[in-house]
Order: structure tokens, then sequence, then C-alpha cells
């Protein structure tokens, strides 16, 4: 096993009604001004944000609203929100939503304390000092409930870029998975290929991968692919529900990291330039990308492509492993292919340009460049 | 899934060497004054705390020093440490050596920050406060580098009790592979047995356990055959070292039993006993308990056991499963009978006597009384 450092502190609430003591746990933090960031008006309609906003008034803590957060989250609103955070006085953000909205208030929680341009943290700058965050989680996929990362898009420059530091971690993340039960089929499926993305991204890069974590790698893909299902078929079935969430924590939080080294995320280098460029669903774009690029690298490391196929899907070459994650994306209805993302010609041209910046911005080893991503995007047609 | 809050604020770092930072990363928490825990002067012949002691002078921290703690670590020996700290004036306590320094040192903690009795930790009192706890860990088994307990046995009152607190919680942990690869054989397979029987409580004894969480125990218990296997011809193997002792953290610092409900700690419960009357190593006890409660218990829970069979062993009924866990700790040579470790006569009755108490001490359910717990060894002949 490789060497390393673990420290995470985020605090999980985990189970039914969880959110409506978001204020007592806030309160523990003294939080007495809160900026709360969100995306679309359903969560008042659904009565949340009231309920929410109940238990902030009861522990005597203020707030006020940035809603309007999209997928792929901007760089406008993470602005717009550390404007409002700062005239408040906010000492805290609260995310209610998915990693879009929980993204952006990690990045209104560094900007709120910081009196240069926010995007600097995300092309260098180093994060020393945030807002404490809080949130609750209406989607499970990103991860970012128990992580210090976030992403956010440059709308200007078409970069969609990474942003961490150890003042990120949430104070508190709320997991209820009845909240999260009324996730549209797009996302839910979405959401499951993000999740497995971010479980073989390690897995199939790694130089030092120990057998501990190709063990609990399995496991959160199993998860997945077994929740999934049975949610397809039955949104309500809260327990699959929240296996699905606790696995998405768990592919994320940096557990299945421990121990392994060399790794690296082409898969994401490569999404995030749909997103930037098309606005593709973060998850759609992913399902895409990694039949193609595991295609395109299996003979690099044939023996752990082999592994996967029998391990998952109990299959005997790396091939039919990467059929079979393919047929199991068609399945559950989540794109293959770019053409069901309507991106070709001049469109793909401008992401394969984009991706080969990613790259380099990345840092990625030199086998990616403007030639191979092409070839990995030509496995995608 | 059961609903659940998780915290766990340790920070570990992991690999080679990482014990010559250990005063810096005290000086982190700006420590001045440590109390070392330690067991035998073999830390002292290996050059370990001379290395210590340097980076504590380099960053400037002073230090007494408590040595001599025992297998079942003992209440005099904590009382000695508390009050060695309260006349030193300690921030902070260092444990350097496995499981037992690391309780004794917690408890320490606890007990320098309270006037009265540290045994009141033992048997209900709450623990509020602690002096900082750091560790360097020489032996992988009991996971305390990563939790908020601790067990100590009180040699008047032979009772082998826990202490339970969030500031018990160490602030750092190093584990360095390497420090572990002079463990004895015995102590290997002690350890060996410990970890199974911290992984197989909640996964047999659990109302509610996802399917998630069976497949992290059973990753951990197959880590812990496989690499145990590869020291006992290969002491020097340190990725095998390095993933038996993140084994060991992953096995109880809560996360495989979050979601889970129902679960009692049976195996350890019954164990306790035999140390507190017999000073039998932890290890060793548990391995002759396991397969006998198994036996016991497999008709409770006939799926799970089944399922244990098949997942760890290759197996198709719950007894082949139990007889191969048992075949497997006599193969790596830790005991499976309590005649190999003399224990029978007045000496089992008293065991036995002393389990009971521990039965309604713990809140077992009442499927644990004198006879039942009788039965069980009676398995164990």
């Amino acid at each position: 096993m490789y060497q390393f450092s673990f420290q995470n502190p985020t605090r999980i609430e985990f189970g039914l009604d969880k959110e409506k003591n978001i204020g007592t746990y806030m309160s523990q933090f003294a939080t007495k001004k809160v900026l709360i960031v969100y995306g679309s008006e359903r969560i008042k309609q659904s009565g949340l944000f009231d309920e929410v906003v109940q238990n902030l008034r009861d522990n005597h803590i203020e707030f006020i609203e940035c809603g309007g957060v999209k997928s792929n989250p901007t760089l406008s609103k993470v602005k717009q929100g550390v404007m409002l955070a700062k005239q408040f006085g906010a000492d805290s953000v609260l995310s209610i939503g998915g990693g879009s909205c929980l993204d952006s208030a990690k990045a209104i929680a560094a900007g709120s304390l910081y009196d240069g341009d926010v995007w600097d943290f995300f092309t260098g700058k180093k994060v020393t000092q945030a807002l404490n965050i809080f949130s609750i989680m209406t989607l499970a996929a990103t991860g970012s409930e128990m992580n210090n990362g976030g992403v956010i898009t440059n709308e200007e420059t078409k970069q969609k870029y990474p942003i961490h530091g150890f003042s990120l971690f949430p104070k508190v993340s709320v997991i209820n998975p009845k909240l999260q039960a009324t996730v549209s089929r797009d996302y839910l499926v979405y959401s499951a290929a993000d999740i497995i993305a971010h479980s073989i991204e390690g897995y199939f890069t790694a130089t030092v991968q120990p057998e501990l974590i190709n063990l609990q790698v399995e496991a959160n893909i199993k998860t997945v692919i077994r929740t999934t299902e049975i949610l397809l078929q039955n949104p309500d079935d809260l327990d699959a529900r929240g296996e699905l969430a606790w696995a998405a924590t768990l592919a994320l939080n940096g557990l299945t990291y421990l121990g392994t080294s060399g790794y690296s995320y082409p898969n994401h280098m490569i999404e995030h330039a749909m997103s930037a460029i098309c606005d593709v669903p973060h998850g759609a774009g992913l399902s895409v990308v990694m039949p193609a690029w595991m295609t395109w690298r299996k003979d690099h490391n044939p023996k752990q492509f082999t592994r996967f196929a029998k391990e998952i899907f109990g299959l005997n070459t790396a091939d039919e492993g990467i059929a079979a994650l393919k047929n199991w994306f068609d399945k559950i209805g989540t794109p293959t292919t770019l053409k069901q993302l309507n991106i070709s010609g001049q469109v793909l041209d401008d992401v394969i340009d984009n991706a080969t910046q990613n790259a380099i911005d990345w840092r990625m080893d030199k086998t990616y460049n403007r030639q191979t991503i092409a070839d990995i995007f030509a496995l995608a047609k």
C-alpha cells in the first residue's frame, strides 16, 4: 500500500426527517446568519424549504436565499452568491439540493472570505478559509456531501474546473433517502453513471491498487447496479434509495483511494469538456465516455479490466465486461453514444479542443493529447 | 438502511517513516507537554523511542514516560498514568504500541481532566473532555487508532469494561506497516482473530444489515485471511502488512456498522470474561469463542451464516462455513478450544459467572444468561 494522509471531519446525519433538525445542527457551530443555496423552486412547492426555515427560526438563525442554481453550476451564480453572502454578513452557507447546489455553496463559502476573484481558487490559488458549509442532499451522486471539492463552469472561458480545500468539507450533511425519492428517472440513471465513474477512475488508472480497495470499489459498483434496478421499478424503496446514496458518498469521500497511487480522472476530464461546451448532464456525458475510454484503455491494464468483467458481471473477458456495462447503461436509459447527445461536427471539435486543454491543465499523463482524445470520442459515435 | 449519525475526525498518517514526524503533527495541536504511554522496553531497544523523542524535542515538546502497559491493560496502570499526567501538567498523551497502550492512553486522557475515580467512566459516567490523544501503532488489531473507545480491566473487581466518548478519538494516528513487521507470530494470528471478530459481531447479530455493509465486511474478512497467510510466510511483506493494518482500522472505525441496527457484541462480551479471569490474550480468547458462538447462534439467522460460508470460503452450508473458519484458526495457530487455554473446572465456572454479569451490564438481550453462556462454552471444549 502506498502512503497516505486521511482525515474527513464531515458529520453525516442520515435518515428520515433529519433535515428538520438542520438549524439545531447549525447552532452547534454558532451559526447566526446563513445563505441558503438551492436550485429550482420545487423545494418550496414540496414544503421542504418551509420545514428547514422553521427550524432555522427556532434556532434564531437569520437567512437569505440564493436560488436558481443549475446542473453544471456556473461561475456567475457563484459570484452572485458571494456578493449576497458578503452583503448579508453570512457566517455559513446551507445547500439544499444535489451536487450542483453544494458545489456552488462551497465556492461561495470560499469566495465570501476572499477579496479577489473567486475563480482564482479554480486556477491555482489555495483555499485557506471558508464560511461554514452545511448541506441537505436531495440527490445522490457527487459525493460532495462528504468531501472537500467542487466543480464549477466558467461560462465565459468554457472551463469546468475543480476547487479543493480542507475548509470545504461540509460541517454537517443531511442524507434523507425520502427527500431523494422524487428525483426524476433521468437523473436517477445519470447519478448511477456518475457514481460508477467515481468508482472506476482510480480502479482502472492506479499504478498501485491494494486488493482491499478493489473489493471496496466493487462493493460500491455492485450496490449502484442493484439499487438502481430496484429504484427503476419502485422509486419509493427507501432502503435501496439509502444504499445508493451511501454508495455515492463512499465513492468519493476519499476512502476508496487510500493506499492507491498514480491514479487520474480521465473520464471526468473528457466529460467536463462535454458539459462545458454542450451543457450535457454530467452523468449522461460520463455514460457515453466510460465505455469508449475503457475500450481505448483496456490493453494498458488487461488484468484489471478482466477482473472487472468477472467481479461485476460474472463474465470472462475485458471486452465482455465493457460491453456489459454499456448494455447496462442502455438498459437503464442513460446515453452511450455521442449521437444521443447530438454532439458531432464542429461542436465535437470544440469539445475535443476543450478536453485537450483540460488534459494540460489537469496535468494528465502525456498519453492524453488531441489525437488520443479524438480516438476515444471516435469509439463513442 | 437504518438511520445514523457518523463523524470520525481522526487523521491517519499511513506509511513509512511517518512516526518520525509525530512531534510536527502534535505541534499542529499546540502540544507542549506530553505523557508517552508504552508497553515493554522493546521500543527503546529498536530505536523507535529515540526517533520519536528527537522529533518531540525538535518541536519543543516536553515529555515524561509511563511504560509497562500490558496486554489486557489494567486500571492500576491507568491510575498511575493519570497521576503522572496531572503532576506533569500534560496537555496530551502519546501511545506508542498496540491497542492496549492506546486504550490505556485514552483512559488516562479522560482521567487527567477529572477529579474523581477514572473507573467512573467505565460504569456510566459520560466522558466530556480529555487530553489530546496521539498514537503510533506497532500492532494492527483493535481499531482503537480511529475510534472513540477503549477497554480496561479492573483487576480488583475482575471487570473488563469499555470507555467511550467523542473526545477519545485520537487527533492523529500513525500507521507505519514496517513498525508492525516485528510483531510475534502469536500476536499476528491473535490480531487476525480479533479483526475477524470485530467484523462478524455486527454481520451476524444485526436485525437490519444493508447489502452494501455485508460486502464491506466481507472485503475486510477476505483481506485479513489473505494477508495473514502472506505474512505467516513472509513477515516483511509490507504491502500485506499495510492492508492488514488498514482492514483492522476499517473493521472498527464505525463505517461497517452504518445503516445497521440491532447488533451486539456477544463474542466480545464472552471473551472479556476469559481475559478478565485468566488474562488470556484477547484475540486468542476470541478464536475460541467465535466458532462455538457461531454454532450456537446459526439457526437464528441461517441465511446470513450460509452467506458467510459462500462468500468467505466458497462453501454451501452454515456448518461448513463455521468449520472452515475454525480450521483456518487451527491452521494459522490461534487456539480454538478451552483446553488449549487451560480453562476448565472452577476457572471455567468463574469465567461463566463473569460473562453472565457482563451480559447484564452490557444490556445484552435476554437470550444470554448463565445457562446459554455455559452452552456456548460447552461447544468450545
